[in-house]
């Protein structure tokens, strides 16, 4: 295992600034700081509907435009993971939960990864490709988001009894 | 884009320990490693309500003895984002899910944000200025928290149909 | 305070990254790469009861095919902080919300930490011992994981009237 070069280190705390940005902007429906965090062709998938893509920075902004219908947002990003393809390309996997609440008080809430890649413009960093995978979610998230992958149990397989025999179920 | 030096490096890395320490110790009520992540002369406000702010690590430390009400918290810590006003000073803005349990078992659960003036001491980086706005909270969680600003709709928006048509709503 | 070297700045880095490899592998139920972050001997222990231990990478990757009874899982890793006793060995603690969904739509969520010993090898950092304690549950989850430590309030202590008084509790 090499030592990352300094550009390396500063590159991923660059790129996780920017990642966190894009909460920031969009829980304050600054929308042309969360457009400011793509690149100008950049490639936006939320879910396989054609609605849900979006190609290009004015696109995504207007598209962004949605989260409007909610009162209040909250995205909580973690699991940061980046890996280098090139000096000036990255690809990144990060954790979200994004909390969403109406103007009638209900909520809805999404478990979910960001799938990016992302290059060094004169800009800085940019997120060029942004996918959303959803791990889960609760009743009251009904938009049909990119389901997470997950490896199925081998045929056969049988749930061990682990939980606490002190407690009733 | 300049490189980061390794001094703002390590500076971003010490900051962030010291960001999750303030949860750890919280969650653990060991209230003088909490008070320890203070400057002396420090400024806590979690709310407009003048109970509600602190001057100083011995009233910080005394005002949290409050938390003692619940049985059991956690505090995850996330979305940090830090930038230096000086080889000294920082401004911090983090994100922050307080999970609280009651002696009853009820609940309450608030999605905000930490904002944060850090300076170099001798001791370390310390917070010097601590603002805690709140993105959303739950019926269960009643403290008066300043309100994360958010942008509104322009007038005459109308929220487009967006929900997976799949799905009742 | 010194500045850590840059071995020491990604040493954190690579840290972070198997810390979060844990939850995206362990999400997608991809048991080999779970297995891959844990050295060769490792102990891990996610509560006191003998079958929520596990001593070597083949027993904790059968140990975990126990979360194959769940139909989704979300484990969001944040509060991560990391300090090296040696060159080639590391202690960290960080928070998980481990969320968890029933094939019948029941979900089950955790709110934890993850105390970790970590050692340099030849792959790597990897796990040497892992253990997980838990600062709070929800009424569907029901293993029997470590609690975190909490320490008491004083005898005597009388909790402050802090909420609003604006809003009926």
């Amino acid at each position: 295992m090499e030592s990352s070069t300094l550009r390396q280190v500063t590159d991923r705390d660059d790129i996780s600034f920017l990642l966190n940005e894009y909460c920031r902007a969009l829980d304050a429906m600054d929308l042309d700081a969360v457009a400011a965090v793509f690149t100008r062709d950049c490639l936006v998938e939320y879910g396989p509907e054609d609605r849900l893509k979006s190609r290009g920075r004015a696109a995504i902004r207007t598209a962004l435009e949605r989260l409007w219908r909610w009162k209040r947002t909250s995205h909580h990003l973690s699991n940061i993971q980046i890996a280098f393809s090139a000096a000036d390309e990255a690809r990144a996997n990060s954790y979200v939960i994004a909390w969403h609440e109406a103007a009638d008080g209900s909520t809805a809430t999404v478990w979910g990864q960001y799938r990016d890649h992302l290059v060094r413009t004169a800009e800085g960093w940019r997120l060029a490709v942004r996918r959303q995978v959803m791990n889960g979610n609760d009743a009251g998230f009904t938009v049909n988001l990119f389901p997470a992958e997950r490896r199925p149990a081998p045929a056969g397989w049988v749930a061990p009894v682990i939980d606490n025999p002190l407690r009733e179920k």
